[in-house]
């Protein structure tokens, strides 16, 4: 798999790849990422790619030319499957979202900055917007590196223990079961016997237990 | 404002805070970040923080020592408003909550990582639980930073122009209407031609319009 991410800000993205999860996979030729400088398409002599929206409104916004001249870029060197802009009004990002992306060859995800990007590359040159949340962050510099995790994480081989990403939260629509390592006491504070007890079935009847107990009580939604 | 966030990766999140808005903020001295390398505060003569599961389930857990270890040297030092721990099934993090605790002194943010924390952590030492959406990260390292920066940017004073984000989408439960810049046309795409006219008033009712079809169509659920 190959994640494109085109940002304004590459400084700030650079080290989480080369820190996390997408350190490992990409050493492990697993996915390769690659993060573009929107500055280095732009035709600007001063390098700009943002200028005043129509309309007298605040905040400066993205023009389409140095986005379309980076995507046409890439578009040329091989096909994408999805060309993502990260937005806080598009499709809710979640771990149905995730599982599919992770099934992809190659996507772009363009990172939104300033007060927004012009609406025409939301009409004609992506394929698709999502949204990490209902909230407003500077930039689609996080969203962008949050979705790449989830996506990479996903991938056979990355994670090293791979029951540990099939047992994860939500990939049964249900919230995962408490769990506790050593000491098996502190400060008063016990583990539940049943898990010191040693007998599997009944650890696993009581970890479903637990997992379903906790969904009805804090999600109810994910059950319907 | 003040936040300490507690990562078993600070080098992860360092650079992030010393580029984006948060190095501004910080800067200008209206919010204090500091990142805590959860290994200070072990024990273990080879800095380990997590261990095995009881139980015999997949993957490391977070050991509740080292976690209280270090609240409790905060806390020694002020008070703190919330100890917040990033969790997929936390309550969800949206714009309401970044309001609400950009007006907050002093938070801790606890980022999970592995296959998750010592269940005692959750019960005894934190406040909160805050999710940033329905999907599985390899650690609670971004889901900390989107906090941080969605909350610290809603500061007076850190947005250049306020202007910019009172005007931001879902602050009063709409999203935003279409944006555009220069230029008026490109490979045949215009901006529409009310935004070009100059009739400000006319401007706004088209923005609200635009708004509130925009929400009808995406997000209906906004609008209850």
């Amino acid at each position: 798999m190959r994640i494109d991410i085109i940002t304004v800000l590459p400084q700030m993205l650079e080290p989480f790849m080369n820190e996390s999860i997408l350190a490992r996979a990409q050493k492990k030729g697993l996915v390769e990422i690659h993060v573009h400088n929107l500055r280095d398409y732009t035709l600007d002599k001063w390098k700009r790619v943002d200028d005043y929206p129509y309309g007298g409104f605040a905040g400066m916004v993205m023009q389409i030319e140095p986005i379309d001249r980076c995507i046409s870029a890439l578009k040329a060197e091989r096909d994408y499957d999805e060309i993502i802009f990260t937005s806080p009004d598009g499709e809710q990002f979640n771990q149905h979202v995730a599982n599919d992306l992770s099934m992809k060859e190659n996507i772009i995800i363009l990172a939104g900055h300033y007060k927004g990007i012009d609406q025409r590359v939301r009409d004609h040159l992506i394929t698709r917007e999502i949204s990490i949340g209902d909230f407003v962050l500077t930039g689609g510099e996080l969203p962008a590196a949050v979705m790449a995790d989830a996506i990479v994480r996903l991938i056979p081989g990355v994670i090293g223990d791979e029951q540990s990403a099939f047992s994860d939260c939500f990939q049964d629509d249900l919230l995962s079961a408490p769990i506790y390592t050593r000491p098996a006491e502190y400060k008063g504070w016990r583990v539940p016997d049943i898990l010191l007890s040693g007998h599997e079935a009944k650890i696993k009847e009581w970890e479903m237990e637990q997992a379903i107990a906790r969904t009805k009580a804090l999600r109810p939604d994910l059950l319907k």
